[in-house]
């Protein structure tokens, strides 16, 4: 008989690499079937309830204990894996060795001299205080981490901005600076375009594509998701553009947002109109007055930001924006479909990419719920159940506390992923697997079989799956690009580089699936008859005799009519006249 | 003595050319200053007091009431002048003669039979009883009338829809149907573009321009500036979209509103795709996820829309949008100006004209006053009186109660003119001059004399007033295009025929003579040493040992620091190490 028992554990701090480790090792031991080991957060509580590993033990876990809990097929090889916790927790990883680590940053900061930014991706409540301590070191932070308050990020970065010093996030995935990727980062050419990014997975996906069509990069400064809010007022996106500006490498600006607050955009493209230098500006979704003022340009999408940047810094002056056309020779094969399949499933470990989709899809489809929904209406009630049309953000901050990102631990989006294969309303499925330093060593070798699995589930069922997935990566990335497509291509998914192609797919694929009484008008109209148009215009006229005159000045036939208010004006009695009239 | 005297009449109907004419023969008796001719609206009466027009005897008057004022030199010359009030309105006004003018739309249908359109601009609170006399006639209504109620605009077109005919309007300024321009309209050239537009003046500028560009036009539909919203449901717009869907002659669709609501957009934008030919979409400010989809073209101004439309006519499958690059050789002569000139007056005509001068001068200035603004808080308190930069769109409702449309009767914009100018902190005034069929015969002959006397009044005072005006047209107008810009350059007027090139040289302008305090930033950055970019990257990584890994593997120097959360995680432990380091 399965059983599911349960460690908590008060206190205890783990890198959430250790905590990933953990679970895969536990999940390997002989009789074990399942194993999760998170923070007891609310969250995460969820997370196990749902797929079927809340112990009772578990329930009440505060969101400061480690929980451990495993699935087996008795009794005895459940203690026995608990019983191995201890041990698994103090093997050390693989990897790199160090013979001597500090155990400060004060220390480290001795030992290093040399270093002038501070990696920080220690838990949110945690991450203030060693950004902090790295400022007052007189360092720069790259800070990782989420779940940091807005008011820490407001006076952290008022903090950074009066000494001089950067700070990229929090939650900040990406940047490459001087020809170095930090965090989740592409290897990329190195060449005249720098790019100030309020978006990791945006920045990657434009960076990429920058080096896809022959550019490179001076810098990409990332600067956290919210620095363009209100309280932070962009402080370090304006930094990052003033840098760049001065930077004699730096010929074209790349500045890529989610929609700013108003009051924040005007003063970021005052600034950035005054970089001397194009600026490229891809606030994803913001509609600019107009497509290209002076030095600014706009794009709608990742790739044509990364177009526009690659020909301004090949000198064209002006660039004219990519039309989006449709592949004329689309063939979608809808009979493979069973009656019903019709709702799409996003499965992202990119938020930007999230976000981007859901704009695009507007083209396409009427709402997408989802936990990062464009309008509050479509906000999912709860993140872990898909409605209708859905896309996830899995690398959102409640997925995250005392868990990897997505991009480097598969282990949620591929529970979620055959959850979704599960639903009989489900016709495609739609996942990006983004590339690069930071990111999983080869995430193509978990996802390619739960993509076989999922789909021979659907199969079985007698249902079509389409899984649709992004690769966002280069030719230079430590995980062979190509490698990693063809190990998708080989598992039935079909594979784009290109986020706003791959939407685009998926949004035609199912426009064409929709059940045809959407589609129709809630107008009951009777076609009005052409003859209206084609026949000589001939008109009765009352009031105004100018236009009467105007018409008969175009040789038009007109009869002016003598009107005078209906019952001398008297509005009583015209209400009864028009009552009589019926 | 100069007296003001006045007569109010109850009950009383004239038509609104009727009016005007009594107010300019009364202003032309001998020692007459000034006169007023208007229903007593509340509007009217206050822009009789700003005038210094509203004598005692008008401010009780109602708004059935029509009120005539009469400011002389004297008693006697005010008495005599309104002595002759009767014996002038009894004057048959010029213009075309009429043996017999039948005095019911009935007995009108009867003697015209071949007319299969009413056009209707008696005044708003009669209009939807005359228009649904239409219906029952089985005719299609060309409905100028404003001031028509929403819930009857709903009833009227629902009432159409269900018999196949079409309301254009309330509030429709304009249309072409098979070659005949209806109430305010450009002569154009005919050929194989058809429109739908939700605006007037909109309609015009985009038809003009096609015509400027070589290409010409089957039929322009007017729907009225409400028929997009949610609760009319864009029935009109449907309507016409479905006609040149089916119109052999029509081979590319315009489709031309204000920004629709987002259901009414969705459904519309289905059917744009569905008609089966290329549909150019200016949503004037709307947002498109992207700029073409398919047949769909978005477009982001008037003369974009009109060269998307002869280019796609052309035979172009894909028309790159127009980047709005700024005349290199653009000279501002900023030293004529006084200190403290800074601010734009716009007194336009044309509401949509007004409404793509507020989205684009978004690029130039902060914030634009107007009765029709794009965000609640730059309304104006009172549209008579101007607010830093304002734009007025004196063709709205509030203005054309018992009065002529200011495309018709300059009357309201030369007063407006002239108070602008007085003001010391106004730098530009900018004006529409809408020519064509149903206009004012010779616009110019107005508005240069008033031109002249606003900069020469500002010259007196040591300013310098730069008039820009906006000649909506084209050669083959009635009202002379070529001669109407000649007379307004010769008034010392800067001349645009385009609203886009207009409005942003205006902006530039203001831009430049905007005070420096207003675009510095609120933040204080120390500047980052351009070092941070410059050195070789070497960091210290506090948190996920996957981190360094990457910097290793890019050859970045790194020293992992072996973090423990401090006091053992322990929360108030940590504030009190916090405090103590400061």
């Amino acid at each position: 008989m399965q059983v599911k028992k349960a460690q908590v554990r008060s206190g205890a701090y783990y890198d959430s690499v250790v905590l990933m480790q953990l679970q895969r090792s536990l999940a390997g031991l002989p009789g074990v079937l399942d194993a999760g080991v998170v923070m007891g957060t609310a969250a995460n509580k969820e997370i196990l309830a749902q797929t079927g590993l809340l112990a009772p033990e578990a329930k009440a876990a505060s969101a400061d204990d480690l929980v451990i809990v495993v699935q087996a097929e008795d009794n005895e090889a459940a203690e026995v894996a608990l019983g191995r916790v201890d041990e698994l927790l103090a093997r050390r990883r693989g990897g790199v060795e160090h013979e001597y680590l500090p155990k400060s940053l004060d220390s480290a900061a001795q030992m290093l001299t040399d270093a002038h930014w501070v990696l920080i991706s220690v838990p949110g409540r945690y991450a203030a205080g060693v950004t902090r301590q790295a400022l007052r070191l007189g360092k720069n932070a790259f800070l990782y981490s989420d779940n940091v308050s807005l008011d820490e990020e407001v006076e952290l970065k008022q903090m950074a901005a009066e000494m001089g010093l950067l700070v990229m996030g929090p939650d900040c995935g990406t940047a490459i600076v001087n020809g170095v990727g930090l965090g989740f980062a592409n290897k990329v050419r190195r060449g005249p375009i720098g790019l100030v990014a309020a978006s990791g997975t945006g920045l990657q996906q434009v960076s990429a594509r920058i080096h896809q069509l022959g550019g490179g990069i001076t810098h990409a400064l990332g600067t956290g998701g919210r620095d363009l809010s209100e309280a932070v007022d962009a402080v370090t996106a304006h930094q990052g553009l003033d840098l760049l500006s001065r930077d004699p490498g730096t010929r074209v600006i790349v500045l890529i947002s989610k929609p700013p607050a108003a009051q924040v955009a005007d003063r970021l493209l005052r600034a950035a109109r005054s970089a001397g230098k194009p600026v490229v500006v891809d606030f994803i979704g913001y509609c600019p007055p107009s497509r290209q003022t002076d030095a600014l340009h706009f794009a709608s999408t990742f790739d044509e930001a990364a177009e526009m940047a690659v020909q301004l810094a090949q000198g064209s002056a002006n660039v004219p924006s990519r039309p989006q056309a449709t592949d004329p020779d689309l063939v979608l094969a809808l009979e493979q479909f069973a009656p019903g399949q019709q709702y799409l499933r996003g499965l992202f470990s990119g938020g930007t990419l999230a976000y981007e989709a859901l704009l695009l899809l507007q083209d396409y489809l009427p709402g997408v719920y989802s936990n990062v929904p464009l309008k509050a209406e479509y906000r999912l009630e709860n993140s872990l159940v898909s409605h209708e049309h859905t896309i996830v953000d899995l690398g959102e901050d409640e997925f995250t506390v005392g868990r990897l990102h997505p991009m480097m631990d598969n282990d949620l989006r591929i529970r979620r992923l055959l959850q979704e294969a599960r639903d009989p309303h489900v016709a495609v499925i739609l996942l990006d697997v983004v590339l690069g330093y930071g990111a999983h060593p080869d995430p193509a070798s978990e996802l390619a079989p739960a993509i076989v699995e999922a789909r021979a589930a659907a199969q079985e069922a007698g249902r079509f799956l389409e899984v649709v997935a992004i690769v966002v990566g280069t030719d230079e990335d430590p995980q062979d690009f190509r490698g990693q497509m063809q190990q998708l291509v080989k598992a039935g998914a079909h594979v784009e580089t290109s986020n706003d192609a791959a939407v685009r797919y998926v949004g035609h694929l199912l426009q064409a699936l929709a059940p045809k009484a959407t589609l129709e008008n809630r107008l009951v109209l009777t076609p009005v008859d052409l003859s209206v148009l084609a026949e000589p215009l001939a008109a009765l006229n009352v009031g105004l005799e100018s236009f009467a005159e105007s018409l008969e000045a175009q040789d038009a036939p007109v009869l002016q009519v003598d009107w005078r208010p209906p019952a001398g004006g008297n509005e009583r009695l015209m209400a009864l006249l028009e009552k009589m009239r019926g």
